[in-house]
């Protein structure tokens, strides 16, 4: 079989010439993969930056989700005026079309919200009728998605509980509205607070799986939609944006801070994976964990519900004691879902607040790349069989 | 300032330890993204494999859509038996629920068929109740999900021109009953044979954006919906799966074979891409284009559609003439979207049929990764401002 011969060293030859397994880095881990200008992790130290801006002065300088997303749209923060017509121009957007309202009617009530979330954002390129590709035509898109999530998000969970779908309201910040368009109810003061900062600190990540995902979309120039819906189909994955569920679920599994620690010397001794912890960027405490767990502890005194506060902060001085000296500390997910769980918002709606927070930032990371586009070919490290005599069928 | 400069500091400090420049390879030109069985191209010698079968062997060895896509699934080809009862399985599954046929009946006629197919492949998760994510039910999931691909496409693409989509039919196969669902008349076993080609060579090109995407997306652990909508957006990008569509523009825009080399050099001097010409993997010839050129001279024969062959044969002759030296050769969309053009087929149908041939090759992949799985999550070389103050919103 000389052919096949020569045609197995021509293989060998081109992966030994191009792919070398020392290049190798499974899960692209530390390959740079885009230049940005909008966010950076300094994971040593377990800081975050909103381009340039410490997360936590962002946090306590009272930074509004609408404010970030100006911040990672624009480049630079608005002035009061600026800030003014921007929010104004934002609460507009909110009404969906009413075709994309009877399609989200037609929805299987037991659909998950996220794969919900992901076919309506898809279904939004049908009534996109502007042809433009400029960068403005994609500012506007990036600007009516991140509008509109909310609204997708909380008219298919009231009409999955056979409840009408509440109108926006225009008077009410980005996050409060959700909230009102979610319960029916507007969100007292300190619970709109909290939401607004929850989503401000998970407005982006700079390469995370998900932002990622809507890059290589993006990369071939697909439009808008094409990204963000593969954007919200990967932070759907529990290693991504499932996280804070399956934190949830483990609290209330060990329901009282005396089992928190024969919970984790079991788990860890069963080599399972304690929810809450750890970050590929992160060697030490991730500083959204550090600004929710405030907002966490104040929600719980209010709600009363401090029980939960209390197995988490057990768990995280547990951990910290038996694995921190290994670079695993608390990451956002370990409060984010106490919270939300404390206003009431049941578990398969936590993703999707995720994806209502993030998508500010996956629109601004794509807006970024179309800049200067290239499209995402890496190679595969083929370990198959050799070139081999394809045999007709009667042989087999 | 001491808290921004040391900030800054740290910054950049994270950037020079992690992030080095010179390892910045945009688009990941040349990055092994993943390990992988399936498909491997030596790109200097223009040589393609199915794992380890040359894609003229497969061609020339009559192998069918459906064999070869059982190949990429089980990683071995069948034998008469094998192929006989997997075909049936094949066919059994076209039909749609009714219910997702409801809802391609309310997309706007203006959709693109790659928005259509996008948003049903999503809305696919909806409608499917089995909780299992074992090997055997993701596997089961993408069988189900490349068989109806036609189907989604072909009933879009009737509704919007007001008929009655096309019952599909059990008898013939694959590609046969794609042009039937989509003409409502059964084409001649040439035509057929044909579709059937061009699917097999479209089925899959290792790590190429679309691929990629899809594996991007299951990463997280998302599910085969998610994946495999993010592979059907991104392959819509005219970088990508949009480039047959833009070859036939051209190539009708042109209109004789004595008005290719002026076309040629003028598009040359204003630094143009003629499309059809160059890939990232060959530096030779890709052999899908030798492949489908062949069919696509036959065919062209066979409806008189000569003068659209014979511009095209010009234009690769004056290519390969000026550019050849520079490792610029025809690529398969050349040929495929000539072929698809004499089979009467409109201009924006090409790409799903693409899809129609990818969709083995992106599930096969996810499969395969799946059962190694490493979330992606590269990084971003951080190039905007240093670390520094948050201004209060009333001092800007």
């Amino acid at each position: 079989m000389p052919e096949a011969k020569s045609n197995a060293d021509a293989l060998l030859k081109s992966v030994m010439d191009n792919k070398t397994p020392e290049s190798y880095s499974p899960g692209l881990e530390g390959v740079v993969a885009a230049k940005s200008k909008l966010c950076s992790i300094d994971g040593a130290a377990g800081k975050l930056y909103y381009m340039g801006y410490p997360i936590e002065e962002v946090v306590n300088g009272s930074a509004t989700y609408e404010e970030v997303a100006y911040l990672f749209w624009h480049g630079r923060l608005p002035n009061v005026k600026e800030l003014e017509a921007f929010k104004d121009e934002f609460s507009k957007l909110r009404t969906l079309p009413q075709q994309v309202m009877d399609f989200i009617k037609l929805l299987p009530h037991t659909c998950h919200p996220m794969d919900a979330l992901r076919t309506i954002v898809s279904l939004l390129a049908a009534f996109d009728h502007n042809p433009e590709r400029s960068p403005e035509a994609n500012l506007n898109r990036a600007i009516a998605l991140t509008v509109r999530f909310p609204t997708i998000v909380a008219a298919f969970h009231r009409l999955r509980q056979n409840q009408t779908p509440v109108e926006p309201d225009p008077k009410l910040s980005h996050a409060a509205n959700f909230l009102y368009m979610l319960f029916g109810e507007k969100p007292d003061d300190t619970t709109a607070k909290v939401m607004d900062v929850a989503m401000v600190l998970h407005l982006d990540h700079e390469m995370n799986a998900s932002t990622f995902s809507s890059l290589v979309t993006a990369s071939t120039l697909s439009d808008m939609y094409s990204a963000i819906s593969a954007g919200v189909g990967t932070l759907k994955g529990p290693l991504h944006g499932g996280a804070n569920e399956a934190v949830l679920k483990m609290l209330l599994e060990i329901g009282d801070p005396a089992r928190v620690e024969t919970y984790v010397d079991d788990a860890l001794a069963k080599k399972k994976k304690i929810m809450g912890f750890g970050h590929r960027m992160y060697k030490a405490y991730d500083p959204r964990a550090r600004l929710l767990k405030e907002y966490a502890r104040r929600a719980s005194e209010k709600t009363k519900a401090s029980r939960l506060f209390q197995i988490t902060e057990r768990i995280e001085e547990v951990m910290i004691q038996k694995k921190g000296k290994q670079g695993i500390f608390p990451n956002v997910d370990l409060y984010s879902g106490i919270i939300y769980h404390q206003m009431g918002i049941p578990t398969d709606i936590f993703t999707p607040i995720f994806a209502i927070a993030r998508v500010a930032g996956w629109t601004a990371h794509v807006l970024e790349y179309w800049q200067e586009n290239r499209l995402f070919r890496p190679n595969a490290l083929y370990i198959g069989p050799a070139a081999r005599k394809f045999p007709p069928l009667a042989q087999r």
